[in-house]
Order: structure tokens, then sequence, then C-alpha cells
């Protein structure tokens, strides 16, 4: 059972790595059939091929990416709620998200779910 | 589909009606079939008597419950983060909680799934 502090680090290196667009490292914290839904209710993407194509799209033009909240871990999932700064300079929008990620015996996230919707991005405060 | 008004308005009834004690009221959101699993990892309660059960319980010494971000709406459903604090006077506890709600096509809930643990649990600072 992975513990609370493995399952905050894999938030904050995940969180981290959206700001360096560092795909690589994103994927290093997938399985490999993981399936990521996002934002939840469109189509999922399965398979490390599919989350690098994503993701190579979902990191461009991140310039902050912070935990406005702790990490809910119960049982093998995690809730956490964090906040994307994203844009060119001057025309930057915030999303308000909240991700789960659950994980496999070995630690890696097999299946992500990503609630945001239009009402959670705004303008920068 | 529900819109994000009609979602944000039953996260705020269910975070009152959590202080009010108003098991009535928080019944009122669910579908009659409807799950709880709170926390996630254990075991789910289904339809309106385990909720009912569940509930009597669950609002027992919660003294305040607030929202700790805007709700995220995708699809059909919601993420909130919440705190309670629950507990006799002088020895209140805080828990962070992040909660999903699912809704039907007439607006009930007919999933919640409640995400937090030891590590959300903690005195009241």
């Amino acid at each position: 059972m992975i513990t609370y502090d493995q399952a905050r680090q894999v938030c904050e290196t995940y969180i981290q790595s959206l700001v360096t667009n560092d795909v690589d490292a994103i994927l290093d914290l997938y399985a490999h059939d993981a399936t990521v839904e996002d934002p939840v209710g469109t189509e999922a993407r399965t398979g490390q091929d599919a989350l690098r194509s994503f993701y190579a799209g979902a990191v461009t033009g991140v310039v902050e990416a912070t935990l406005t909240g702790e990490p809910r871990l119960a049982g093998n999932e995690v809730a956490f709620p964090f906040q994307v700064i994203a844009g060119q300079p001057g025309e930057e929008i915030q999303i308000n998200i909240i991700d789960i990620f659950r994980f496999n015996a070995e630690g890696k996230v097999d299946l992500m779910r990503a609630f945001w919707g239009s009402d959670n991005v705004g303008g920068k405060s």
C-alpha cells in the first residue's frame, strides 16, 4: 500500500513537471497501460504513447502550477487540488483542477481522472 | 446535463446540512439507489436506508464545514475540497476532504466517493 509521503511526492513531482514541461518525468509516474481521463467526461487515453501525445500538448504554456490544498489519500487513490497558470505573458489564464491518481501495487499511477470545466478557467487574478 | 450553478448549490447544501445535522436534507440530494464510498477504499453503502444509517453517525459532532476551493464540474461529476471541524469544545479535530458527486439525469447524486485519510485529520489550528 502506498504511503502518504509517497503519494504526496507523486503529486508534487507531477505538478513540478507540468511547469518544467518534463513529459518524461510525468510518464515515469504512470504504469505502462495507464488510463488518463482529462477532463472527466471526455474520451480516455490509454497507454504510454497516447499519454505522451496528450502531455506534449498539455504542458505547453504552463507557467506555474501550485497545490492549493493537501493531497487526500484514501486506500490506493489520492485526490489533490491545484491551480495551473498558463499562457503568454499578459494573457495568462488560471485553471483550478482536482486530479485523482489511482496507484497500482508498484506505486505507479494506473488511472488518472482530472476534474475541471469552463467555470474553473479564468483570467489571472 | 447539470449546470455549474446547480452542482455548486448541491455541494453547498451538502456541507451546510452536515453542520445542521440535517440527514433528510442530505438524503434528498441522493438518488434512491445511490452508492456512497466514504472514505474511498472502504465498503460502499447503497440505498437510502444504508445512507441514512451512515449519515446519522457521520453528522454527529460536526461543528463547522467549509468549502476550501471552488467545486470542479466535469461532465456529470463534481469534485470539491472542504474542511470539517468536529468534536467536543476544546477537543475539536479538523478533517480535510475531497468529495466527488456523480449526478444522474434528474440531477440527483447517484455515486459519492470521499477522499480523506488519517494524514488529513489533525488538531484544530
